[in-house]
């Protein structure tokens, strides 16, 4: 068994990981499998309980390990719940910064609202393609307003700053006529409606799917957010019908 | 001390309830000092730490009560969560249903997409203003997907199926060119969008308020999320800039 030790944060190939996200981690995640057991476990137990929600024998009884194992792998409660948000969350945002980089770098036009649009969340639905991990964390980040602002503020700041700032610049470049602040507003709207549903879709099948007869699958989810969030994206007070 | 009956639901003046609410809350509403303190530490805790993170031991500590009161005005957790989401859900639902007829009724144009999406919302700003109690409940709206299923659905069906389908069917007279099933995706985008906003505000202040020397307050998000809105419901696929 390879034991993990503090090192820098090991990264996903082409990754460029901010300084804040490695100094927040502090602990490579490795090929252990104890680690790995104990960071599914808190991923699911999180997510479903919340950080207060959530005790240390509850951890520890979830990933059928010793207390003990979770204070050698992540010092504390807050050293897990760190490393779970940043596992999955590193991989996130080197995709859709990767995604933004390729559009930005295509021959010819700069990308269109649609295009950054796709490219943003692509990443979210591959993760929920993942299986239960990658809905766990999905379902982590719906909950966020619901931790405690003190453990949560640095590490979204860490994560997805970069990622904020750099699509709405994009966006500034395709709709110059928009200030910043909107788009600012409007990226949160997006990023609500997308976490919203993504967590939820349990709710939409309810709504229409069982009444109409028809399922609803990811691909179906994505396309109709593209066309829902380019639409708020490039709205103008005076649209309304 | 009035003691609150298994009655029918009392109701806010003009609103009818459905069915299901009723049957689902199945006791009345009063002034009781003792029932309203309940509601309140209640309301506030499981919006903190969701159904199955609360204790029925903290429920009685937050609301500064013996247990069996809990138990002799609510019969268990779940009925106690039931009155919480009802409470204040009926008022929202209410408010949301009569301005939703009074712009039907309105002489001249049938209402707007913009009108609608007004309707809507004002009812869950207006909740966010009176304080700490109506935020709490909003934080309770925007956890639900992490509430266990079988508690939470026929709440929500019994409380948002009816304004639902009445806010569908007037964006369908509005919009026919769009089919319903995508004005339910959309909808269920819309409300992603307004409970991840309001119940996060903080964030947004991070992202964008603090850097550029601006507050924000509820109006402003309220006019933006308007706007959003709106371009997302009447969006067309051929849209992307």
């Amino acid at each position: 068994m390879r034991i993990a030790k503090p090192d820098p944060l090991s990264k996903p190939a082409g990754a460029a990981p901010s300084k804040g996200a490695t100094q927040l981690l502090g602990r490579r995640p490795g090929r252990n499998d104890t680690r790995e057991t104990i960071l599914n476990a808190a991923e699911r137990t999180f997510s479903a309980c919340g950080f207060t929600g959530t005790s240390h024998r509850q951890l520890a009884e979830e990933a059928a390990v010793n207390q003990s194992l979770i204070f050698h792998y992540f010092g504390s409660k807050e050293g897990l719940y760190r490393s779970v948000f940043l596992r999955r969350g590193q991989q996130l945002v080197h995709d859709r910064l990767a995604l933004l980089t390729n559009l930005e770098k295509r021959d010819g036009e700069p990308p269109t609202v649609k295009d950054l649009v796709r490219a943003y969340l692509t990443p979210a639905f591959d993760l929920k393609r993942q299986g239960q991990g990658g809905i766990h964390f999905l379902n982590l980040q719906a909950r966020l307003h619901t931790e405690p602002t003190e453990l949560t503020e640095d590490l979204r700041a860490a994560l997805y700053d970069e990622p904020m700032q750099r699509y709405v610049a994009a966006l500034q470049h395709a709709m110059p006529e928009i200030d910043a602040r909107t788009l600012y507003w409007r990226m949160v709207f997006s990023i609500g409606a997308y976490l919203y549903t993504i967590a939820d879709l349990h709710r939409m099948r309810v709504l229409s799917g069982e009444a109409r007869g028809g399922g609803h699958d990811l691909d179906e989810t994505l396309a109709q957010l593209i066309v829902f969030i380019t639409g708020g994206l490039t709205a103008t007070p005076q649209d309304g019908r």
